[in-house]
């Protein structure tokens, strides 16, 4: 089976998803100060910066990896069916983040937090597991091995961050989203210098 | 006619009804418990799943379909396109599902599987006039005729699973919508294994 | 300038809003009957019906367009965006009719029935602008003459039969949403035949 | 790094903003007048007209850009993110001025307009930054130096149009507003007689 098509299905969820964010973002109605409004709903903003980040980190990876295979199967498809999941899902724990982040109801912060740093674990549990399969199973022949065990081994890491960060909300909810957003500016700036060290070399 | 424009705006459609499945998911607004306000409202979270594994199936059908065709003419353009206007409904009896699966009043449950569960026999009917009318106009001519009469034979299954799983929201809406998540984990369980069997071979 | 890139962005916008035209279906909150509610309701999903054999059309009649052009220009993708600014339109003339197809103050009915007309109306011609254009500027050298003829007649039938069945509102709404719906149904049955006849011949 | 996907993905972000300003369109709700309750909400409908062409302008602007690349690495890839997270923000300053520009509290008013404003300078700043770094790093071999100057220049401009546009917000919103519109109109018309020169020539 020709991968192209998974690859431009991905594409397509990735790019709405990522776009689909800005319906959490609702403009308030107020007689009084809109910039005031706007000013109290900052974890909305910020939740939005994120979650952008994340998806785009997420497109990234997903290219990186796929990059790798010869070809998909249906079990690929499915495993990549379920990552899909996911990632449409990052809308809804976002807004719930959005929310309660700075709900006086401190156990409903923690709640959100779980329920946003949750579907990263998942996430990253399931890129373990498409890398997993498709790195035993669909390997391209050219792949370069140093790269591939590089992968494996960054790829042990990410359900360790995202785990470490979502039980720190069991301590101090808005601990565990400022933690959010470290991995991910982490990543963000990581890739960033792994892509031009190969430009460069 | 060129069908990989069909296939592309196909996909499109696909991946956009796949992704605002999550617009479904509303954030409770409470200032008691939201940990107990989500845990009320499993059958969203249920449906989110169930929807987003039927489409992804869907999808996987479509390109196994259209992989046994030569061309595309208006008629199948047609034909696909009451298929995409089922897929992208399905984020309406998702919804109707969500929020009247565990309703008080039992006769709105069952209004509310019967609306899904129609919408997936019509969809089923739908894949065999695509399939029937495709056969025998457009198929390629190195098309395997065995795997030909295959899907000719398991595409007779559809409407009578999803039509009985229907029929048993008149008995029990529970028990439709068990039966409709049983089908989807059939489809997704055997095309997985259809799909390695080859690889193996 | 690429034509391939222009198709492939307007593929995206007709398939988006071909897709957005579900979150015009709101699920009905009632402790009374299900199936009474979504009954009352059906002008919703006749809309819904008519407004995505509409996008169809367009986006079939897009094509058979654009392959009759070498490539493109910037004067045509400003064209091109000003049709596509009327297809993404179309959801909200859509939720108009919906809700006032069956109102009690029928002025309003044919209000919304004016509007919806009307954006067909500016559809039809900016496609007439489109192929003008196209034919003088950008037509593919070994594009058939007579086919060019037939599309330049059959476009000029276009803003005539919207037009008629817009003005058809003032006489009375629910007439020309009649005509809408048999618009439609016209060129969708047409355009079959149409695109079976090159295959039989 | 190929840059045809980080192309595709774009596209699929503009399709998706573009389309999604529909949904800030409301069906009004109303016993009385529906054409007198239209009329009134003139700003809405003028605010998805400039967005929509703003988008549109972006996308052009878009591909110009890239054409002078060769390939893109990973700081193209977040440097496009992020003029990415920009555009899918759009529909939210536009419901914002469609909200508040005739609003009663003036300062509300410039309030929308100038996140609005801030939002396209932001936009502004980000296409310079790609392009310097696309220049410098990533040009095509082939690319037109005069061609690479000119847009260099012309790139310097859109900032201070920009910037000013939202600076006279703090005079009157009404005036930024215009302005906003005015800059757009400008980049259609220049952008359409500057793709029309080359065909002439």
């Amino acid at each position: 089976m020709d991968k192209t098509r998974l690859e431009a299905f991905s594409d397509g969820v990735f790019a709405i998803a990522i776009t689909l964010l800005v319906l959490d973002l609702h403009v308030p109605h107020t007689d009084g100060s809109l910039a005031v409004q706007l000013g109290h709903r900052w974890p909305t903003f910020a939740a939005y910066g994120v979650s952008f980040a994340t998806i785009g980190v997420i497109w990234v990876n997903h290219h990186t990896l796929f990059r790798h295979f010869a070809s998909a199967d249906r079990t690929m498809l499915f495993l990549n069916l379920a990552l899909l999941g996911c990632v449409a899902f990052i809308p809804f724990p976002t807004s719930l983040v959005s929310a309660y982040a700075t709900a006086s109801n401190g156990s409903n912060a923690t709640t959100a937090a779980l329920v946003y740093g949750g579907t990263m674990v998942a996430l990253a549990l399931l890129f373990n597991a498409l890398w997993h399969y498709g790195r035993t199973h669909l390997l391209a022949p050219n792949a370069d091995i140093r790269e591939v065990s590089g992968i494996t081994r960054s790829y042990v890491v990410g359900p360790l961050l995202w785990g470490g960060s979502t039980l720190a909300a069991l301590v101090d909810a808005r601990l565990s989203l400022l933690l959010y957003t470290a991995v991910v500016a982490v990543y963000v700036v990581s890739s960033s210098l792994y892509g031009r060290t190969p430009d460069a070399a």
